[in-house]
């Protein structure tokens, strides 16, 4: 019987280094499906659609909604961006198994919707660590730097609602453990029952 | 601070491979603490006290037994031999990983006993794989084959007690399984909340 593909979710304050866990880790498991988000902002020169964007028009937008197509959905400078459940079940039933990279308020909400995914805070190294990342994102001002820390702060301590928790000091340990995270959890009973049950 | 050791229980039906399992684990694990039973029987030529077993009077195990420092415990042919926690705690709080192999019987008083404890369950590739292995274990009468065979099955259902399930098709497999299982574990939220808590 072919098993229903592992939804896999990396999460983490910002400056926790998601984007180059995941984009390596995908490198590693390139038969991951990818998940993308949906948008209705147009797509910029070279980008394609299903590929860095589901493109969708906002009546498209607001009839998935209504149908509750999406685990989560916001909206960012007049644009709707959500994450469309269906695309994710639709790989996951057919055996494909699933990576989302969204951040902590994204995270608990997909977490109400989708218990039987896997939930991994990657956590920065250090304090230190945290604010010199956040620091070489940009000038900001002390007052903009202490806010995004105070915040990032605040998103670290929702680490406590996942189940697993990854400190990223190197890209390749973090990754690895990721990686052995997704063997275990297709190891759980819970997602082999019929194994046992060929044998009664 | 040093974190607590990982107990990990490795169980399964007779004719499972736990032995075989365990011991090449060990071998790629050399850190870890097999745990031992003690016993009241007589150390047989070359056994060493604390190697194989630990060799206790009736006495001891008696006092032992009034003190619940036994796991779980069973009397076979007049000898008593149980599993002593405060062996395991003891190398558990100085940080040591400790691998228990034990029967269905054991593992789920284990399991009452050590929430905290990893529990996997081994099963066998197949079910015609299960009878030959525990037919080449002697030369039974068909009944007593039969009743064997009976016994797994029963023992196989108790499967669904544990968190995990490796299929032991080859031995190198199911090690590379279970490695990925301490490894996922360790990243555990609930045996990482300090890790969390320095950020607040």
């Amino acid at each position: 019987m072919m098993k229903k593909g592992l939804l896999t979710v990396i999460s983490g304050a910002s400056g926790t280094g998601k984007g180059t866990v995941c984009k390596k880790l995908l490198a590693e498991l390139p038969e991951m499906f990818y998940s993308i988000s949906a948008t209705t902002r147009q797509p910029r020169t070279g980008e394609v659609d299903g590929k860095e964007y589901f493109f969708i028009s906002v009546e498209q937008f607001k009839s998935w909604l209504a149908e509750e197509k999406f685990l989560e959905y916001a909206e960012v400078y007049g644009n709707f961006y959500g994450t469309p459940a269906h695309k994710i079940e639709e790989r996951r039933n057919s055996g494909v198994d699933v990576l989302l990279e969204i951040d902590v308020q994204g995270a608990l909400k997909v977490m109400d919707k989708c218990p039987d995914g896997v939930y991994i805070f990657l956590l920065p190294p250090s304090f230190d660590e945290l604010c010199n990342r956040i620091k070489n994102r940009g000038t900001e001002t002390p007052d903009v730097l202490q806010r995004r820390i105070e915040s990032a702060k605040n998103e670290i301590a929702l680490g406590k609602k996942y189940q697993y928790v990854v400190v990223n000091d190197t890209v390749d340990a973090a990754v690895a453990k990721i990686k052995a995270i997704i063997t275990a959890e297709r190891c759980k009973v819970s997602r082999n029952l019929d194994e046992i049950d060929i044998f009664s």
